[in-house]
């Protein structure tokens, strides 16, 4: 069986693998405070054009996500967000654990407009203080989102000048970052990120790290105490070295964005198996995950030697699924899954 | 340098450094429902002999302990602790952030009576609901505790019989268990903890893993939707197998008991170190954290070649610091500061 | 200028002020413990023929809709409401700022369907525990509702067999309960919504009191403990003699029951004005709330004499607005406006 | 039986009640949005000679302790107060159920020292920023004090330099206000609290009104927002006038502060009473409270004609217990006391 269900069912690339196993005789100052954080922090500091930036490494990106909008929110503040988004409909509730109401907007291809969240902003903040609304205070966006699409330069940055305009934080969740940046199509850097958003992350977990998310904080107000936010909520890892290290490990020689790229190359040439193949898609998506929509038949015959995701049934009886490759993905299993959905 | 600061400075023992490079070619469920949280949580109970026990595996200490109040407590609800216990006073408030109250009790050596936690409950419990007072119903204490005391058999059972006398929940903090039941004196089981609590961990952080707290909810009422608890919390980590896979490696062959009791005896000779050259000790500890009490000469004297911890400084105006020995804390490492303090 | 823009701009019914001044020379016992409350408390579990009810009474509705949340759910639970419940928002997300999220569905007329919960419950509960979403484990619901309709005794009785069927909380927002059980075409009594639901309350602010709920609280589960929940959100009135003396004053000869209805067939009065005028409703009210879409001119006109609410612009560039009557509402105030709406 | 247990015991001043009738056959605005409201909250800026200050009624003095921290703080921040303050064992944990850590002083007759409060701030600004900390951000105390006493001008600077030097919030729960200011050797006044403090108020509860506390925010930093914040809690009365108008007609002519005063003469002449009798007090407090030691005979003596609330055993077998007068006490009423006390 070979795993096309996520993009987190192997442990590492073996680089970063080999770079833990190295630190083994050595012994590191505690909780982020040691050389590899250092290193890393600068390095991506660098990459991404914003020596004022603080750089945090947290363990997941749940955490990323919920300690961001407890360290940014006051307690009557909102998060607008695509109710799509991970953190509307996959983290249990943890925002609103955190005390906070998400106003979740619809989702077209997993993504929301500037338009939108101009509306909705302005039903706020056009006409005079209303205390018995919440304050919408954040924008959440995903990149690449839940649905394997990305945001383009253009729409990025009419989502930050509608977020600037109303005094909303804009929070890019980049757990995807690396497969997002990969995409043929896609035409924004890190650079545009942090010149767009007050903070935004670039993702591990999923893109070749054991585990651990490299958080981008560009917004100076939203860097005060941000540690103490982190250990209140348990982000804070005694050994940080393992996470500075692994991100410095995948920055070097540009493999984080090699791995990634190569995976997005090999989802596409699935995608195009798929519509040779008159197996219509869910949505168009040019990264790594690909939704398709598969008949009962069409399914167990790919089960008998694929893991792959079942997302829910359509009105019409179909069966939608994800099949997702990963920066582990080699290509003869891409081609072992094409030459199999060809012979459907 | 050597470090005798804390036991979390090594990345891991090197067993299960090789057991996580070694699973750097295979591919695993997701989330912790893997062969080897299985496998690891299956062991555990048997070890505790509590089949019907749930075991959840958590990144971090900080995570376990905050989550564990949680998902027990009512918001009305608060924790009987000790005032120097970890959740009080080093965790930036996690427990308060969940909404609960801790009651602080004065400690001695790090921990408290079961007559104290008595008289508590009693103010409470045995007057008659008061509805401008917090529900005492949950006791924390350390196993070791902060100041590396622990407590005897006799005392844990008459804790836990405050506790079930009042209906609260008793939670031992088990950071550093391998090295509370590694201690000469001690006479504590594992077992004995999964009958007297309802809720304990065996740390692995501080115990030759990389990361990760083996948590064992014994009582079942606490089992329910942990999962989620964990998940809203951001404490189920993506590739669980990375825990599960640890712990399974360090329970085998007793790896996990032997390194922290080695750990244990160093640290004893240390002591008897500092005792033979008259340096008093802040506190009487069996375990691996030791407390002395250095003249401002001897601390600069010692600091030359070892990283210790300076706690604080005395009334009479000594300072008061920790050494602490760790699983990787070999006989050479202490043996050179043993000389160094007999030449001080 | 006559008010018809809210049911609370009145002080109290004559007999409540002179009830309370009635009191000017006695003293009482604090918080709720005195003959007053236990009198009307008395009286009300009779009235609802429940007599295993406890019964509560806060300064506010806001205070009883996130203190029955906060006291019922653990954090991992959320609340099922219709988008335009009040909770959702009109009230500054106070749910959410106890940590619960609310899954919204959509209205029809201010309500929401068994089908509607039956569905979002069964994607919960007939599918295995998933860690990642919360437990559905309240449904609320107002009667009457944010747009004056009323849920009949088959509609409450089948939501009431889905919270039965997953183990939810039925809870029912009554601030504006006199006005829905006084509607002509209402079926259900107040031992219905004893028999049905798991809480739910009177309200006296909008229905001739000065301030003050009435919330009856079967489920003896959810009596645990709650007057400290109160307490811990400030919903405990140090003289509150004032809360259960004027529910036993307006509850006296059923007092409530008619000067509710009386508001209730005034405004229908109200609508029928507006309907032989050929203007259309927003939605069919049977209750003391009307909605109405107005031109331009007609509210221009109306506006002169009378206060009213904007609600919002309708696509079609007419204006929905609210015509409320109230237990205050004088039958010579009604058919004033009831003259200048044919005139116009 | 007279009552001496607690000062609210009556429902309110015969000016308040006469007031409140008054308003019986008038309509008003809601939500504070009304005539009342805005006179006293003017007459309320003039009162404290802050013009820039921001005037927000609340129905209760819980509410208005719990919601300014809420506003006030980012979930890392904590307050610091005396461990006898009302916040930290009167509340049932309503500031940590918002999330905040409370860092209890030991206090000395109810009050705490700026001393002490620096002590306690140093601890943290002094050293760097340290994570796994609490931010020390408020100070809380109350005047007058839950054992009766007051802080002179000279301490209250002492206390506000501290805070400003650390940058805290000072905020005063000003329950008992006028009974603080009444006392005959206080030297504080309103403008003295506006100019050294953030926040604080006038208690109305317990000073003369049905209900309700007249919080005042003269720090521009909390004011944003502030109603939003009130609302979240449950603490936006629907019909506002009633705090409005309460605290309009007490102000007028100084009516609240004779009668507070006059409450205070009267207390000091009992415990002059228990003084002659060689009874001692508990502590020596200049207000309305009068905390005194009996033995079981007096005690039963006194419980024959009088309610006063028992507060504890001593070590040595005595009983402390409250005589409180207030606003109502009679002349009469005391003078009986006095009498019965020197009879014992």
């Amino acid at each position: 069986m070979i795993r096309f269900n996520n993009d987190y069912n192997h442990t590492a690339h073996e680089k970063v693998l080999q770079a833990v196993m190295d630190t083994g005789t050595g012994s590191y100052g505690g909780y982020g405070e040691d050389e590899w954080c250092r290193k890393a922090s600068d390095y991506i500091k660098n990459l991404v054009s914003c020596p004022e930036a603080a750089v945090y490494f947290l363990p997941g990106a749940t955490q990323a996500n919920f300690i961001v909008c407890a360290a940014a929110l006051r307690p009557i503040e909102s998060v607008i967000c695509a109710d799509s988004g991970h953190i509307f409909g996959h983290e249990a509730g943890s925002v609103e654990n955190t005390g906070h109401k998400l106003i979740a907007l619809p989702q077209r291809e997993g993504k929301i407009t500037a338009e939108q969240i101009a509306e909705e902003a302005a039903a706020y903040y056009d006409h005079g203080e209303k205390e018995y609304l919440t304050v919408p205070r954040m924008v959440y966006i995903s990149f690449s989102t839940e649905w394997g699409t990305i945001y383009s330069k253009k729409e990025m940055q009419d989502i930050s000048a509608v977020c600037r305009k109303y005094g909303m934080y804009l929070f890019v969740d980049g757990a995807r970052m690396g497969y997002g940046l990969g995409a043929a199509e896609n035409d924004m850097t890190l650079q545009d990120f942090a010149g767009l958003t007050d903070v935004f992350y670039i993702g591990g977990t999923k893109c070749g790290a054991m585990f651990g998310e490299a958080l981008i904080v560009v917004n100076r107000d939203l860097q005060k105490g941000f540690r103490s936010y982190m250990k209140q909520n348990g982000a804070v890892l005694a050994k940080g070295w393992l996470l500075g290290l692994q991100f410095y490990t995948l920055l070097q020689e540009d493999l984080y964005f090699e791995i990634t790229r190569q995976a997005d190359v090999l989802a596409v040439h699935i995608r195009e198996a798929f519509q040779a193949k008159g197996i219509p898609l869910y949505v168009e998506s040019p990264t790594n995950q690909q939704f398709v929509l598969l008949t009962d038949d069409q399914m167990k015959q790919l089960e008998k030697n694929y893991i792959f995701e079942y997302m829910m049934k359509t009105p019409d009886g179909r069966n939608c699924v994800r099949f997702c490759t990963g920066w582990n993905t080699t290509r003869e299993e891409a081609d072992r899954l094409i030459c199999d959905i060809a012979a459907l």
